[in-house]
């Protein structure tokens, strides 16, 4: 048996429509420390990464090892019927549907929504943990917008981290633009953007998968990006405040237009 | 000659607006005591009735019984005229046109619209006045909402109601719902839910007239379902306090889900 | 070199939203005193005239006269990347780009935007200088708002302006309406309309074009419209107080209709 309860069903809410456009089904990994998930896009392109730790939970109890394969579209309609401050308890009891009752304990009421589960092949893609050459945490609401306003222009977006600031760079045939970012504030600062930088970087990703994985702004404050020349950006959102739960976005670099850029 | 006056054009636009999806035209019956209106909505699948006494105008004259045969989206785009604290003059002179008049009274500004009436067979359906086994009032925005939750997977609502609670089930194949009320508060309160139950019921409906209508839900704070084993559901938005006003919905049961329900 | 500093980008912003989607592009001309565009429309039935005084710029610098065409498509995109309370430097280098750097003051962050220009053909219109025999001004909201009701019967506004008033009306196959609206208030009143007729006017023009020019409501609260029977209406936004600075647009009278409307 399967049982937890989050104090609040928004933050699940947020975390499957963060998801959902980029991944349709996935099964949750459920162990006895925490319900993790991993999924490529459709397109194989992209990585998500997601673990909840179980001390996020009001209560969580998990017998032994599970895999729970669910349509994340249907997750989506379940999560839909919770009012805003209703408390959800997620329940799998050795049957082929997951239940997610929402209940508003100011009214006394209580609604559950099954869904049924669905059979997915569960490959653990066993990312390696990595250091790498730049670090940045910026309010999430910046990188958002960032992305958005140089989709308008192009479908690359330059990342370029120095220890002086990181700049993001979008070109197009009819226009260009350019958002530069200096290190300000310090960790408790709301809006402090926060660079560690070893080796300076310039890397190229598609900005159609910055802008999906920014679905998950409502989940953070933060957000914080892991960049290093040639590998995979690690676009992560912090969902608690000791590190232990994370949705996360992994994005190889457009190799081809980085040299274009590095021509330039 | 016809002419009366209500206090907030708000109030017909309200009506119209949850009318005008189900039902394209109607005849109102205009008497000396009250407008009314009986129309099938166009697949002769729910009936609408309406019923605003005199007493809910300002003023209201009406010399002789007469018939307006109207278009709702003609209505509906004559409403959109008025400012939400315009007074709403309603007036009809022997001609082929209907008159909507809305004043604002703060800025003394006036603005007619004229809205051409259309022939329309007037006949009274006679609905028989009827004690159902059970009665249910409460909240119009929980009634909505519980629609809505359940045509996400399924498009028959179950109502189940005892004097312990009221249920509403929907199943369908990727999911199900249940939502459950138990009777609380008093007639005052605004979140109460009242039961009065001579019989156990159990009765399936098609969800997408349920969810037509909600569509009245801002005209009223409560809505009272009345309803008996195989026979039609009674929606009741009540307009007044002393329930001469109305707007009411009818829709027989689905019989063939019914029967798949018992054997379940 | 050109190089003017608008206090807030957001007043760029409503005037290329407001001329946007009836003209595509068009050149600006700079000279030492104002930024100023004329253009047709698409169909060539109205006419666009904005002028900005360099008085409305905190600094403003122009060295020699030159013309600027702009797509207003991407102009749209640069200003949308700009926040409400940005400033606005709008910069030429003699290059084919025209640079748009927002700053945020509080928070010292720019953002760049960088704008390739178009070829276009400048021909300067020039409008005569016109007394009206009629000209109306009043809340822009209003105007706004009778021009958008009026549309829902009909595709023709007959405007009729009098010492005692200044009438919209729109008249179709299902229904019509009038709005009147009579002198009040004077010049400083928000909600004033004033109006100076020398002769009494009634013309007929397309709501389609006047729906589009009132979109540029958000300019400014007030709209004053200049009429003269036979001839073009004016449609004027201003921008600043002493009228130098305005969106203005001119659109010819339905000679057809008004002939139709005389002998009703």
């Amino acid at each position: 048996m399967f049982e937890a309860k989050l104090a609040n069903a928004n933050l699940l809410k947020k975390i499957v429509d963060a998801v959902k456009d980029l991944v349709t089904d996935a099964p949750f990994d459920c162990t006895e420390s925490a319900v993790s998930l991993q999924a490529m896009d459709s397109s194989h392109v992209a990585l998500v990464s997601l673990n909840l730790a179980s001390t996020l939970f009001e209560t969580y109890r998990c017998d032994r090892t599970i895999n729970l394969g669910m349509s994340f579209t249907n997750m989506a309609k379940a999560l839909k019927c919770a009012n805003n401050e209703d408390t959800c308890m997620i329940r799998y009891d050795e049957d082929d549907n997951v239940v997610f009752a929402f209940e508003d304990t100011k009214r006394g009421k209580t609604q559950e929504v099954t869904v049924r589960m669905m059979d997915i092949d569960s490959e653990h893609l066993g990312i390696p943990e990595q250091e790498h050459s730049a670090v940045i945490t910026m309010p999430s609401s910046d990188f958002q917008k960032t992305c958005r306003d140089l989709a308008m222009f192009s479908d690359t977006v330059t990342i370029t981290a120095t220890k002086a600031g990181v700049g993001f760079t979008g070109k197009g045939e009819t226009g260009s633009s350019v958002v530069n970012f200096a290190p300000i504030g310090s960790a408790d600062d709301e809006n402090s953007v926060l660079l560690k930088v070893s080796d300076p970087v310039c890397v190229n990703f598609s900005i159609k998968y910055m802008n999906h994985f920014t679905k998950a702004t409502n989940l953070s404050n933060k957000v914080k990006l892991s960049l290093t020349n040639e590998l995979p950006i690690v676009v992560e959102y912090p969902i608690d405040e000791d590190g232990t739960s994370y949705l996360r976005f992994f994005l190889a670099p457009k190799i081809q237009e980085d040299e274009d850029a590095m021509n330039e």
